[in-house]
């Protein structure tokens, strides 16, 4: 089957309509007729015969607006006129199923749709099937989910209910009130033999019962929280200040933004999970405590779906004397985040090709909290990320180590 | 010997007397002293027994300005107050030796020393008694040169005269004017056996006469241009633009700087040198040619050793849309130079105890234009640097591949 | 009076110790020994005869730390080393008085001094005294009081026991938990006919009922907030997007800073006093509300007394096309406040030289928040602040009329 | 004919298609569209009986590319999508008429038209012969000339020819090379009558033959270089600097762009002009001079009409210590020139109006280097030249007083 020409791909999408769910829509759609190039696509130029074709992925999701997808990206602003124009009619076409929601889980984003679901049980019953419905009419070979709805607010992994599928099932036939909405769109893929992908921020598949329901039923899952702006310079940067000795006194991060997913955040319980997933990078890759490391988000509504990241970074240097370095990225979230998360489905679905269950550790690079197989710390440092990533694609990642020397290390030890 | 707990090492430094070496000779006083830490040092906590200990180090030098170390670092502004009063003793006793200088190659930067110079091979001469006299009088295990001078005018390495050693010496005999000081540095401490580093710009052991000549005495050599601030940061970003296939439109860098290095650079010649180093960098990490790609360095004498640099980058993702990515970096020249070239000093003396001969690759991390063995085209992107850098130090860097994913061919194959 | 060469004026602070008061006191002394100029200093080119000279100016003060003056100064890190070490003697010998403090109305700020104080009118009897004594021990022509303690939280200024003065010293004298620290010194300046500057957010002299005693008693009163940094660029750019009709979208200001107001300002109710006072600026000079315009103060330590603003305004221009301004200010906090500090004392006692009672418009210059005598909205434009002042200092100010074009029109009406 | 309600006024545009002059036609074509608002426009809210309503404006003009302003805006992309398709009808119909154009002038920019013109004699009747037939066919009541071309070579001002009319005209006669392209537009526009305002730094009606012309036609003339970004940011903030007493021990200035301008301006000749008009208004504003003011301006293509400035300011403050501003304006060059450019033409009518001819000193708010009646130094700061600017508006000009003390000073006389 890898080598068959025409494999076709169903991406369904948890928050279909949302800026970054359009702007994949549109994308492909774009390529498909030939007006965008692969610009922004990390693996534009990685021929892999896994790799479904852009131009094969075809797309579906729930949305709480029941908008279809050419009123939405109309919405978001994030196409310009002529491309706006141009998928038009692909777009119109194409409608949001009704979702799983709960208004409790994230404050600042409520549709029309999703009002009346019944128990939770039944609302995973029905994603299930709308992704058996999906796989069926869209004639594809293969699903899977990548979830782009806002931010839920915190929720505690660590409560008994969320330890082992027998747990959660158990919670989800209870119709416990801990269950989030992601939490279900993470079990009803995974139960159903879909791979999932959080893009997210929300604690979905990284519970400890769904990852090991995804490894006991060989169903890959990523996650979590799309690397796009900020983090992803971070990661880029701490590592050569770490290269080059030079101690991080504080790092101030802030970000302002626009769009509904800044409107999201402006609840303090999603944002308490936001600032969760950016948060510990730092610490990590420079092998000790940031103590002023400090992060903020903030509304500012003029900017629309741009994004502008401003990071002030004090670092020591040599006779600890005193140094300042500043950035100031000009971005738009959906624009860098889309591409991405069309990467991460095609990955998705090459591991289930390799017949690979479980967290798949090697799509840290496109995290900025990766998730590991075995829950430890996950590696942070971007380039090495991607260094595991590209082994992972090339089929070499069983033998990928955990640093640089040791990766000279183990080769010695090859021989 | 490698194991000697008392291995001293002798550095003679060419431009002792600048910004850059007083900070070098202070800071390894310092350390001594217990009154500074190991910050900004790269290899502070790389645990290797062929490394010669920080406390070891042994300095001497030329300078075309004839005051004691202590008055040219007072002048110089880099040391705090405190830190100066600490090793003015220590400074105050050290005074550089007569150079080889040549004021048509520098013409900003010119001292009263260094007048009456002879011939040029007089000059190399001199240079080479004055390295064997350092050795017998500091009582070290072995001596190692790092230019650290004003950048010289560009100079054409393609001329007939630069090409094999034996045309070297001749033109050296005959007081070719096209040889430059640095060049008689290079020369002069290879032909000792005395390995050399060039931290500036200027032409010298990257001559393909004084390459063979270092090959065939087995003399290790390394350069060119510390990469300490914008370089550096250009070369850390730029590998993730790529990974995330974002396209540079433009890449715009201006940096504003004060010290004697600015002043130098404010005569066109020596500008033409730095801007080499600087400009390649970008196309080959990127793989494509940025036609936008613009580096301007200006002197601005109020900021003194600081220096400033800001970067404009201009990226297309994601459907052609532009986003822009701006860095300010508020830095100190001779703080995160000083440390690289004591870094650089300590490995030339492991490759020498290793016996390695000609060019070592493996220091690409420290310089902004990379010398490579096979004069070829260097690796820029630092992270691949950086991991070479890392393997060559545990001694695995034989086995050193060329790129990320060749390496995990490699790995294959090894097998 | 007002000829006499050696008129000598006592400046008591409310927060002596502070890196503002220290750095006041200290920079004063710098000036008398020659060892600083008058950079920084507003008047220091303006010969006015009833402006005391610098080295006239005599200090005294209260402050919660009982350390003396340099041992204060030397924590606060404002000064260099040789500024210090000049400064030593004089400031060593200068301790704060005794003050009066009530932790509940500045949570973050305690220091061991001011535990034992009785009831707020004793307090306000002991404050007085201590006016008293100081003006007959330093020998001095005149005191004025200048509030530079930390920011206290918000009091309600509608209170009825702040409207009248008779109603205040009821307060007082019921030991109303209303009335705070600044409240108290305010009191019993002005009630001792001395006159009173508030540097702080916090409300003290622009009560109802202190604005009605200072009016009656002929004491001069000004207030509140300094407008050292963000503010001042905010007031004099903002009159400039008017100018040139560019319609502001949004205002997004973040300040980080890491010294003792700082932290101060880390506690929320403080945070919402300073706040208070740097909001209303643009609506007043622009003529429109900014929906958009978002102020951010972050403690961070790293930082010490300097100081850092960042802002980003969004403006349309010309067929509401889009563009951005942004601002960096890279500051040091006390270094700008002292020396307006210094020059509000000298305004305050050239007004009561004048014998002008109540408050002084034409100070509002040096103010976020200017106070007014009719407690209208006041003039924010710095521009024109700047115009009024200048006239007041050369006694015009009673023509003094309120816009540009109306000055104009009272110009051709004089006739 | 004042209060006539029709009154419409002829602006003839040197450079007519390029940014700025097709983002006026568009623009008033907008809002007499209804499509457009008034933003930018400074005057907008200025209801004053002699400026003639922005939709009573009527275009012509000159210009080396023949192309009609329909196609020219379109390469231009100043303007949106759904607004250049608002106005393709309008400025399709409007055509440049074939101009007076000089290569050895303006280098970096040539079009097809211009290249066979006669004498320069002959090309300034045609000019004149332009402007009758303009003021006849648009059915105006009066014609001004507005000169938006690129940036012509630097030209000595002091040469014999250009010191009176009677020179001048001989050396027109005498088809003298040193006469530019802009001289000629500037003179046959003052011989005829007709106001004249110079956007650009050419050397135009500051010719002293020519500026006599003026004086003795009474034909306003003004200039000289639109003050839109960095410049006038610079001419708002360092007064402010002054006032604080903040001395600027460095302010380096740098602009990319990308259009046709920064194209003009990448030739050293032009440049060298556009850097003279940019150079002086630091020193007059802080009244000393500042040894490290430097101004960059660099050709960057990926910008287009974007266009940033990036400012460094280098301050010592209180006791001598440094701080920095640093300024980023990524601005929109012909959107903030083109209102001011039509709101300069608005003015000349109404200087012509009330007959008022010469240099007028009032408009010097809209330059970088204004022109001034007797040839002084002008005024820079931009918050006394809007002073004095509003003051003219209103007819008050005459008493305008040169300084804020010395009217402050002048009132105090007229008692």
């Amino acid at each position: 089957m890898k080598d068959m020409p025409s494999r076709r791909l169903g991406v369904a999408i948890v928050g279909l309509g949302g800026a970054v769910g359009t702007t994949m829509v549109a994308g492909i759609e774009l390529i498909r007729q030939g007006k965008a190039g692969t610009t922004g696509l990390p693996l534009a130029e990685t021929l892999h015969p896994g790799l479904v074709a852009y131009q094969d992925l075809v797309f579906g999701g729930w949305d709480l607006y029941a908008d279809d997808l050419a009123a939405a990206a109309a919405q978001h602003r994030v196409l310009d006129g002529p491309s706006l124009d141009a998928v038009r009619p692909a777009l119109s076409a194409l409608k949001p199923w009704a979702p799983a929601a709960n208004v409790d889980f994230c404050k600042n984003v409520t549709g029309a749709a999703g009002s009346n679901r019944v128990t939770k049980r039944g609302q995973a019953d029905s994603i299930a099937e709308d992704l058996r419905r999906f796989k069926a009419e869209a004639g594809v070979h293969n699903v899977v989910v990548v979830n782009l709805a806002s931010t839920e607010r915190l929720v505690d992994p660590t409560l008994p209910q969320f330890q082992t599928p027998e747990a959660f099932e158990a919670a989800l036939d209870a119709d416990d009130p801990a269950i989030g909405p992601a939490m279900l769109y993470a079990y009803a893929a995974i139960a159903s033999g879909v791979a999932y992908a959080n893009f997210t921020p929300s604690v979905a598949a990284d519970l400890p019962a769904l990852v090991k329901l995804a490894k006991r039923n060989r169903v890959p899952v990523a996650g979590k929280d799309g690397k796009t702006g900020q983090t992803l310079l971070k990661t880029v940067l701490a590592p050569a200040l770490r290269g080059r000795a030079l101690q991080v006194d504080g790092w101030f991060s802030t970000n302002i933004l626009g769009n509904r997913d800044g409107l999201a955040l402006d609840d303090p319980a999603s944002l308490a999970s936001k600032l969760g997933t950016k948060g510990s990078v730092l610490d990590q890759i420079l092998g000790y405590h940031v103590a002023n490391h400090k992060v903020r988000i903030e509304y500012y509504p003029p900017r629309g779906d741009d994004k502008e990241a401003w990071d002030n970074i004090d670092v020591s240097g040599f006779l600890g004397q005193r140094m300042q370095l500043k950035l100031n990225f000009l971005c738009k979230d959906s624009i860098l985040a889309a591409p991405l998360a069309i990467e991460i489905a095609r990955c998705l679905d090459l591991a289930h090709q390799r017949n690979e269950g479980g967290v798949l550790d090697a799509l840290g690079t496109f995290f900025k909290a990766p998730q590991t197989a075995d829950g430890k710390e996950p590696e942070h440092a971007w380039f090495e990320q991607e260094r595991r990533f590209r082994m992972w694609l090339d089929g070499t990642g069983d033998m990928e180590a955990t640093g640089l020397t040791k990766a000279a290390r183990r080769l010695a030890n090859v021989r």
